[in-house]
């Protein structure tokens, strides 16, 4: 499929992203690249849609180039993968390539400062809102993967870095108070919702000292621990209380709002992950220069379908699945 | 990302398409995979826009599944690559559940017949048109890779199978004649425009024989051969009277009508391919079983930036860039 005019100039633009690469970019009917020999092959894709995963009035361009790859990065890290090469996909509407470059340029940004090279693409006309598509190619070794169904009874859970600000931040866009827009920590929560930092490091960290299972979360950590039960087939107990909480939110939000953000909240990217308790020291250790890492709760035995019960203030609640649709 | 309800539900569906994958599927963070060793690895990516690039008033949701995969298996063709996984990401409207199981149904059936497999995607809504995007990934052998810039002077230009049915087809959706399309010759024509069958086999036979550039026919025989001649820097002669036409396409809309829908028409994504003079036999005879091969052209000299020369009944004719846009 090819369009022709505006459309042709932001794929050339998309062709010039990074003109070291390797393979043959945008120019030929695909792009080609020798993957790492031994190594497995680890793909993902995320759609956004305008509207329903961004508003262009909230969220730059460039921020939304950026968390275009961001959350696809986020799913290697989930897997202690490595990026990665890209294919980025936008139907727009005429009239749009300025927004179209701009965001191809926060996308290039992270590349950048992650490795990813993007190697090809499409770019078409819509009717409607824009649309980006990302799908994403990446590497890890082979016994080394961090999955989704490895966790097992014995295992605590603990959660790199500290959660809630991504939904601080989005609470902020949603509410409009100028007095709590004004404040110092609003830039910071703003920041975490339109420019997620994937761990990529972290994943790879614990890939390769064995820990067998991780997940991203990109929908708050009670949905996400739903879905370590249920891969598991576990028992998950989930203490929210030991949850770290974002300074910033807890400062603008009060502990309770920030752990609510953090529970059932958004889009932070850290990751969620299983690990022997006779590990956890070491594993704590090698996390240290990448945000750290904090017990939240642990898998208290085989569960046929999951389960997790969340302890609030000591006493079990309700857990649901307090997932989180993007507003 | 994630949705709820409906949008986990077609999640679902898609993870099942292909219970046999030897990744992760939809359940994970990301699909994984060995790569055959020391192959290359062929990517490419094509989004499909609700009113941009099809119709659901002409196009059922299966064909458009079917077509959504086959335009990227036609760009793994060119190349001489073998599929494949793909990711589909698709964002619909709530209540088009099912219009979106019928679409990967569909897809499933191209996957069946070509060696394709969905191992992952991601489904959101959206407030406007219904998109998809596929991207593919798949092998080739180093050395082996069929490229837009391998053409040299001395070679000629011939084309698989015949050309002008899907625009062909298209024009009878187009203008909607009832008598036209009570023709015996319709449906073979509106097939080729749902259901194209991109030249996997083909594209395979002219790689293993050491035929180094290809291109697919997705934009008319006329801006393909000017793609060629770009990127290798080559002059073409292009003789319009040699393109092999499709026989219904010639029998509904006569010789000169099926002509220019061949040159400047559509979507038929048969391989068009420089070889030299003297292997062309050979190649001939390598491609009787997949839909044969015609000369159409020469490549007459080097020639900076690309040239195309169009003959038409032994005449020189303008050939600008007689590209095709999607409605």
């Amino acid at each position: 499929m090819s369009g022709s005019g505006e459309f042709e100039l932001i794929a050339s633009l998309a062709g010039r992203l990074d003109p070291a690469v390797d393979g043959l970019g945008i120019g030929d009917d695909a792009a080609y690249w020798s993957a790492t020999p031994g190594s497995l092959l680890v793909t993902t894709t995320d759609m956004l849609v305008e509207g329903v995963h961004f508003r262009l009035d909230w969220t730059s361009p460039r921020d939304l180039g950026w968390k275009a790859l961001a959350v696809n990065l986020s799913d290697l890290a989930a897997m202690g993968a490595t990026p990665g090469r890209a294919l980025v996909s936008v139907a727009l509407l005429p009239g749009q390539a300025a927004i179209v470059q701009e965001m191809y340029e926060g996308l290039s940004e992270l590349c950048r400062l992650t490795g990813t090279r993007v190697v090809g693409g499409d770019t078409v006309r819509t009717s409607g809102p824009l649309v980006v598509n990302v799908a994403l190619i990446g590497e890890a070794a082979p016994g080394r993967l961090l999955r989704r169904d490895g966790a097992v009874p014995g295992d605590l859970l603990a959660v790199t870095g500290s959660v809630g600000a991504s939904a601080a931040g989005l609470a902020l866009l949603l509410e409009q108070d100028p007095e709590r827009m004004a404040r110092p920590e609003a830039a910071p929560l703003l920041a975490a919702h339109h420019r997620p930092s994937p761990r990529l490091a972290a994943g790879r960290v614990l890939a390769s000292m064995g820990v067998r299972c991780a997940i991203d979360i990109s929908d708050g950590v009670a949905s996400e621990a739903w879905h370590l039960a249920r891969a598991s087939g576990v028992a998950i107990s989930l203490d929210t209380d030991r949850i770290p909480l974002d300074a910033g939110a807890v400062a603008l939000f009060g502990p309770a709002g920030a752990r609510k953000m953090a529970v059932s909240g958004g889009e932070d990217y850290e990751l969620l992950f299983a690990v022997p308790e006779a590990r956890l020291a070491e594993v704590e250790a090698a996390l240290a220069e990448h945000g750290g890492a904090t017990v939240v709760g642990r898998v208290t035995e085989k569960r046929t379908g999951g389960h997790v019960e969340m302890l609030e203030a000591g006493r079990a609640v309700e857990p649901g699945r307090l997932g989180y649709v993007a507003f």
